[in-house]
């Protein structure tokens, strides 16, 4: 059956009917769909607008073609989309009957329905391997523990911190955006089915009842806005985009961190790729398609706001258009999200060549002005200015931070501030020390040991609460 | 006092300096940066940290820069930022003893937490206005409550509806862009201050402590993701832009309305404009520059985005890069949004267009399909075709909408289906009759006037749940 | 042949190699990679770095590659590309000799010449249906050479023109658009094959031999660029992405034209689509489709940018990821413009509504003016402050354009300036006819009808002089 | 004067006109409108439209408000723009015959042609700053001729250059930045003066005499696309991006090259900055805020992108807003390129780490494989699969790339191909040296000292054609 016959005389040439279709993504929707004119039908039977023994042999006709699969269904582009294409499906089944389906439904809501219950799917499927990625940061953790690395900031040595207290950033942040895809997905859990073209319908329906056999918390509240709205994919698209960013962010670090350079990490060799021409090249080909893929969210991202920011209200085709970006914004971001994790877990830390940084570079500064104060009853001002004069001078000198004791920063004291300090050798020692430094780190959200396995402990109550959805 | 004397020998030269200078959109969090200092020395003195005596004159100088306000500061890119500045500030007042104010605390961890504190204020102000935007759009819905109108799919007439189902949609529309900017709140609600530069501190600081002085729920729980996370301010930035998107939808619409042509609306002459050449111009400037502002935040949420999706984890100063871009967007929209709630209100519908372009092309075909629904026991599917077949030769005959009667349809849907339709004449005018179609609508969400009501009843629960707030 | 086995030890797995191959749109550059293939070899002989004997068997297989088409490939994710895929089928043929082939190049500069190649032939087809559209839009001007309509700023009424004057502007805009695309193609015409994996080589390669045979200007300028920029496919992609948005701009126009509001034209049926619910609907459902596919140009662009923008110099594996996205570009933006060429040319303009509009609501204003001013001597100014006057009375009074005469402006004149403006009766009603107003406008770039065809002259100028590139 | 009065009755309260106002960044405009004014009231007088007396007299009173700056002008929003700022100001300074100015013009084109004369004139400058750039780059490369480095890929090692190469690669992208620039410059040299609203005017203006007096090539060819067209900005905003994104990569790389891991450059004093907190750091933040300032203009440019996107034909008053996205970007990437520039040129590149890490890590790998083709007669993929297996086994060994011998590589490819290589040991270790290797490149746009002195040339000659426009 094709709709055009009634109002419109010529037909769209192929061309021009591949380029309108949307069956090319259709097949997303092909369950939901079924779905969707199953609790419709039934709903129709209940409130008495169609006959029940009709009603029954639909229901029917759906079951079969849920068994059969996407493939029973005859799809080109001539048929326009899924929902006319299961619908001829139903009448060749059951003959003209089939036209009772399509009672007070339209295709703007149907669509529109069809669209969350599919995304609702994926979202808890990448829900559920966002929860498995926190769980292997916290096993990494666990057992990084006491690694020792030096922390940095401007890509420059700051502090010395633990590996496991750098992991548990990641998930921290992998935590907000898990806040955010479920705060999506609560705000899009309402059913737009019933809103028929824009307007409801006249029939008599229960739309609380179509929500509910849906798994819907309810009916959306404004029928307009039932079939117009598509705030609910920008909203998951950049959950997911902000995702992408946690993922291409744990990438950077890989891909400097495994420069020959940094040699802080070594990924494993399924996870790298060696050179057409130059044979000893180990690359992090992974990590750098990580981060490139997942620059494409940004893109999807603006092509979604960009279409729905140029239109008035209510349904208009290039509504359409939104759903292949969500799709592929969803499959890229799930495949990114899982080989990131397994990467991750594949990843050596070298310890030794941690502590050798954390050692290096005066890491350990702050530590030594903190000293200052606490010691020397200073102002951490000062303190600051003396230890920045002591790096300064012991760069020019080629000292290494473990050259530094009392002696060499009275003298520098004296000249800034007139005085020595007079702080206990073996003070300054430990504050020099990145193990000692560490440890005394022991406040909320800090890498002693004792601190970062009470932030695991958050993070799995966090996962058990969160598990079961 | 420079920072730069301890470690660094040449001067920023001022083009340098005012390139990388901060201290332009520093004022934003003038506020906060005191407030956060008098937390932060409390909770020193509190933990014994630093002398009472001492913390006591700091936080008294801080009242008094408070009291004198910015002006009070000497500002310029040679201080680097505000919290430079605010330190130079105490120190002029108290001496050296200021230095203790910069005990376990970085620029780090203390723009983080200003920034936190700001963006709150400004998202509780902009929650106010906008639940006061909703509050006009019922009040306007409660006076078109009958006002006739044709819905439009495809810029197409559609199906009779009234004003207020209409402006209802938009209502809708904007309480999620309010429960967006609701959960971005939520989720920023923890305080990063404590991290310091990105480890925390040896200093046995109280995190809870400050957190709770500053009004957060509680501190973040890794220090590193507390100095690098900026997805606070990315998620409030997509927030305010699918609210703008909103914004810029009913623009479009009045646009498109008041035109010539539609004739649907007439906008208040404070929100238009004449020509310097034309003079019998009357533009709608101000939809059309609302329109064009609001398409600034997809670019500035773009901007934010690209910055942060290329960092390593940790404080980069590409960061500092960010918040501009931020006032930018709370800035804007919170004019776009109050001015075009004022537009809006402002905004005088003409209800007699509104009936004669709802009854002038046919927009009651569906209702008549429908019928043949209810009344003729056909399939909906052939109903559509007789309707189609129907409209379209109606249009070739040059008839009217209300020309089509009982013996013109019999004769289609003998064409069609082989036989008479056999409806009463009565029913077949009603089905045509705007009035009656929107009647018949009573379906949750639906434009019959006691479901809008309904509908308004639910969004004054939902504005009186958030007017506290 | 693994290129890993030398290096690696692991091997990747499924997923990772499906998530790292470039093989889904490998086809793209089947045909360049022999190209750019035999070229190399030719080279390679003729400065005899291989023996010609076995340069000849690589050239022979790779033409038999070239009939047999991809199919002849065994493309799965674990050969990593199709370079390695068309030097596997090689050696297939003419056994380990193969291996010759690649010497001196890599695939670093490999992809970079097969891209530019391919990419260049896109351009050509791309340019070649341009100059098509505009030459479809030549013959539609000089069919509507004198169809009068009301031309629109702010969507509202301004001045007189014509259908022909307002399909140039699609015209000058286009030309515009063929010259963005033809500047990128000019500047990414250099050769970046030899610049090997990114430092060239010690073997004796002649570049600009490569670059002769492949039909470049000439080699790339530095080594490291060669194999690192992309920007060649950021440009053509930014100028389709403004193509896209004249497309989108003739199809915004359509939609609000063919509104039952508007009726300023008709589109095709076969361009059109009806609702599956309201069988009345005409919508211009192909010129929404052209409007929101040109929306994922600016998003696909955004991709393209941020990957790029984050990377240092030389090769990394994110460039690989740049590639779908142009190919991604270059399909939809062909679609579209081939499709928006065939709505706009089945576009029926409705003269009669045209004249009627243009004829309806003092559009004719700034001619009124413009009299008082030429007769009157009137500053413009004044004028316009006595015909802004008049049209406020005319409307609150009723009055329509074609009731105003000498005496009514005389009336308004003598309120606001003091004095009458005796212009003649005769005049007035001139200035005031559409007709008149069109044929007076005898400027450059004016809607007079010999100004059109002086218009048309230059652009079929233009057209000759890019019809056979 | 107020155009108001004459069509509307309300005026626009503050917070309304505020938003409206495009005067904030008027002042770009004020030399170009003063000019444009002159031209066109020149251009008046000469086709005796206006008397001869009090076009001089127009002229004159421009010519004083030029001299006495933008400061004579009374600019508040009530007055919209500055075209009506200027016209009160000659209206001020000659009474009401000050109004002839404004015959045959509208604001529509003049802003048009404001912002092309301005633009134009940021353009060269920037142009100017390009060439200088590209200038300091050849005689840094001039400097570092024979500085080795090793190439990177993948961020990781790949083969042995010089420093001076790589600058080369940053001035083929310049190069190219600066064609694209040049093409927009080339591309908006058409002056929109005379198209008046939209359809020029029936006065018998001269476009060819203005255009010529206000430095154009020529006048646009058609009226409606005169008023209506800003893609110029859009494509300057782009090719700025493009440049944008080059200064970003050579941020990145000195960001990356200064970490304590590498070691490569040192920056300026002057272009880096200290912590508050820690007091060893020396950060790369100029370097950082470049890259972050540059993504802004990504940002702009989807700003400039959607709002054009979403209009009709003509003019809208939207396009006002796309014009402050343009200056923000010509003002930040201008200061970007020029801070850029310094901050290169104040880096001192450390030639002996640059050797150091050149000899490190097997870097020679590839030019052992080519020795192999080249003395031992194998197929390169062979040796790709020895030289890769020599690779692995030195570093399971902990072997450095100086401990490869003969004896060790014949080992190997006995494994593999069954025979030994006999290689003269000679040639095997000039194959292990950098500086050998380099010499060794001789090819067209390759790192040889003599290849690279011939790129200068070249761009010497590039420099010399664009210095004086």
């Amino acid at each position: 059956m094709n709709l055009r016959s009634g109002r419109l005389k010529g037909q769209m040439n192929k061309e021009v009917a591949d380029f309108t279709s949307s069956l090319k993504f259709d097949h997303r929707i092909f369950q939901a769909d079924i779905r969707c004119n199953q609790a419709h039908t039934t709903m129709l039977i209940e409130q008495e607008i169609i006959p029940s023994e009709i009603g029954n042999r639909i229901i029917k006709a759906l079951e079969e073609l849920e068994k059969e699969g996407i493939k029973a269904l005859k799809l080109d582009s001539a048929v326009e989309d899924i929902h006319m294409a299961v619908e001829n499906y139903v009448t060749a089944k059951i003959g003209p009957d089939a036209g009772f389906m399509h009672t007070a439904k339209s295709r703007n809501d149907q669509v529109a329905t069809d669209l969350k219950l599919a995304l609702k799917e994926e979202i808890k499927s990448i829900e559920k391997d966002l929860i498995f990625f926190i769980q292997i940061i916290i096993q990494m953790a666990e057992e990084y523990l006491d690694t020792i690395m030096v922390g940095y900031t401007h890509l420059q040595h700051a502090q010395p911190t633990t590996f496991a207290h750098h992991l548990l950033s990641y998930a921290q942040a992998l935590k907000r955006d898990y806040g955010r895809l479920h705060d999506a997905y609560q705000r899009m859990d309402l059913c737009p089915l019933g809103s028929a073209a824009l307007t409801t319908t006249s029939f008599p329906i229960n739309r609380e009842r179509t929500a509910e056999l849906l798994g819907f918390k309810g009916p959306m509240e404004n029928s307009i806005d039932g079939v117009s709205s598509r705030d609910f994919i920008a909203e998951t698209v950049f959950a997911l985009t902000l995702l992408g960013t946690t993922l291409s962010k744990i990438s950077e670090e890989l891909i400097v961190w495994s420069s020959y350079e940094f040699q802080m990490v070594e990924l494993g060799d399924e996870f790298s790729s060696t050179s057409s021409i130059m044979p000893q090249k180990k690359n992090p080909d992974v990590a750098e398609i990580v981060r490139a893929k997942t620059a494409l969210l940004n893109g999807e991202l603006v092509t979604i706001l960009t279409i729905i920011k140029s239109l008035p209200q209510s349904y208009n085709r290039d509504l359409q258009e939104v759903t292949p970006h969500l799709w592929k914004v969803t499959d890229t971001l799930h495949s990114a999200l899982n080989i990131t994790r397994e990467m991750l877990a594949s990843t050596n830390f070298k310890g030794v060549r941690g502590e050798e940084l954390a050692r290096a570079n005066f890491s350990a500064a702050t530590e030594l002005a903190d000293l200052m104060v606490k010691e020397g009853r200073l102002p951490f001002r000062i303190a600051h200015q003396i230890v920045g004069r002591a790096v300064s001078t012991a760069l020019d000198k080629g000292m290494r931070a473990e050259d530094i004791d009392t002696q060499f920063l009275d003298e520098i004291s004296q000249e800034i501030s007139g005085k020595k300090l007079q702080i206990d050798e073996n003070l300054v020692k430990k504050a020099l020390d990145p193990e000692e430094i560490i440890k005394s780190r022991k406040v909320v959200g800090g890498p002693a040991p004792d601190m970062v396995k009470a932030s695991i402990k958050d993070l799995k109550i966090f996962i058990d609460e969160n598990s079961s959805s």
